[in-house]
């Protein structure tokens, strides 16, 4: 199945615009878990437990893999076993590469190998700082997405992103303009947008259109108030996917009612995302 | 010590500029390495042999570390194994982790966790496409450096990295003088700024001085002449690193010779260097 009709059959289908972001960094999780297991394992049966909490909830998983890498070999063990996982029992769920990457020529065919092949993602994040050279080894195969940041939600992304062109355009905005005019010839790039950014993150709607799917980051701990997400949901009120990383797969007190209350935060959040939806 | 100075003493007293890249794909390398052994070991066999015949001659390693990645876990045992008997055996040599990445907040320090401390890198080399907030959490640690890509050597890097602003400065210079005026508070920066481009790798040397090392690329595989390198060798003809890979470590043709040849293939393209840098 193509990449594109995958993600936007899930957002269609699932009344939901929640991505949980499994960026579980071993130190942090709960010690009922890492008691009595190695870090891999940890990390994974972490992972399922989130997972079968979420499933509903989560329109999609992204992974930063940074949380897994710094763990070294441990850690990679883990992320495989949890792509896997994924791939094997949650097929109709897209899996996002949060990896900030970018290769050209024979090493992002590489790049490929070690995120589409091995680890069994659906879409790679690409920063587009390189070009169009980066970008059009991975456009051609349409079973699988790439995701551009375009305006990030971390305070110092406006310092390149909002830079002012020659033209009067901004930068951002020219990578978006540039997405959908001449790098998205296959129809499988979708782009970022933080909402810590609300001004940037509409002006990005409407260069990409209304049935392009945003994602966006930023909301909660980040500080973005959810409303800063209103009239940027594109067609049908579902082309917009709103991560949230640590205020859900840390939401947890303690071991009885952990995944409980990972399950009710996503809820809760899930809700305050769908009542500005249709405001 | 001192990334800096790990790095300058390396180029003050070696009589070159060469850099090679450790880019060693598991299915180019040589059949009788391939041969009888895992894909782990016939990588680090491979690495281990490239490293005896060009350590004299090579100021400093780059890995790419997709062409490990993209051979899974195995591809990772064998990058590990690599770094850590650079790390034990040539310590004098820095090791630049070619990663084309960039992460903020809590990721980065798991990045920093995975570069530096799980694979010994000195130094890792990061996209500036979200800005300060990227590069803050890296600087403090002066034992270990960051490369920033201001211009690169592929044939779209010009697409986003020659836009003009409004001040009419090219994004690439902004970068440039980002990091000079701002970023670079440590003293553990140096930039890249690709050979294919001899106008914008001038115009990066003018802007960072004559003393900021120089990390360049595009000499031989990708066609651009050594004459491209006239006038950026910077203080004493010694801040410059011509960075080449496959024209060195595939350079072998038979089993019998073929580390010679690689050897052969280093000494040839040092000369060539050298002799510009002399002109």
């Amino acid at each position: 199945m193509k990449f594109i009709n995958k993600l936007t059959r899930r957002l269609d289908f699932i009344n939901s615009h929640l991505c949980v972001g499994l960026d579980s960094q071993y130190d942090l999780l709960p010690f009922f878990i890492r008691k009595n297991n190695s870090v891999s394992r940890a990390i994974f049966e972490f992972n399922k437990n989130i997972i079968e909490a979420t499933s509903s909830i989560s329109i999609v998983y992204k992974i930063n893999i940074a949380f897994y890498e710094g763990f070294g070999l441990e850690g990679l063990q883990a992320l495989e076993a949890t792509t896997r996982y994924l791939h094997k029992n949650f097929r109709e769920i897209p899996l996002f590469a949060d990896c900030k990457r970018a290769e050209m020529g024979n090493s992002v065919l590489m790049l490929k190998k070690y995120i589409f092949d091995w680890l069994s993602f659906d879409c790679i994040m690409l920063t587009p700082w390189f070009g169009y050279d980066s970008i059009k080894d991975l456009i051609k195969d349409t079973t699988h997405g790439i995701l551009i940041y375009v305006h990030d939600s971390n305070p110092s992304a406006a310092e390149l992103q909002d830079l002012k062109l020659k033209n009067g355009t901004a930068l951002y905005e020219d990578v978006a303009l540039r997405i959908v005019n001449k790098w998205n010839k296959n129809g499988n790039i979708i782009v970022e947008a933080g909402a810590t950014y609300p001004k940037q993150l509409k002006n990005v709607r409407r260069i990409v259109g209304d049935n392009m799917p945003i994602f966006t980051a930023g909301i909660v701990n980040q500080g973005a108030p959810v409303e800063n997400l209103k009239g940027v949901f594109g067609w049908n009120n579902k082309r917009l996917i709103v991560n949230s990383s640590r205020g859900i797969i840390f939401a947890g007190k303690d071991k009885l009612n952990y995944f409980k209350d990972v399950k009710k935060a996503a809820e809760n959040l899930r809700d305050q995302i769908m009542n500005v939806s249709l405001q």
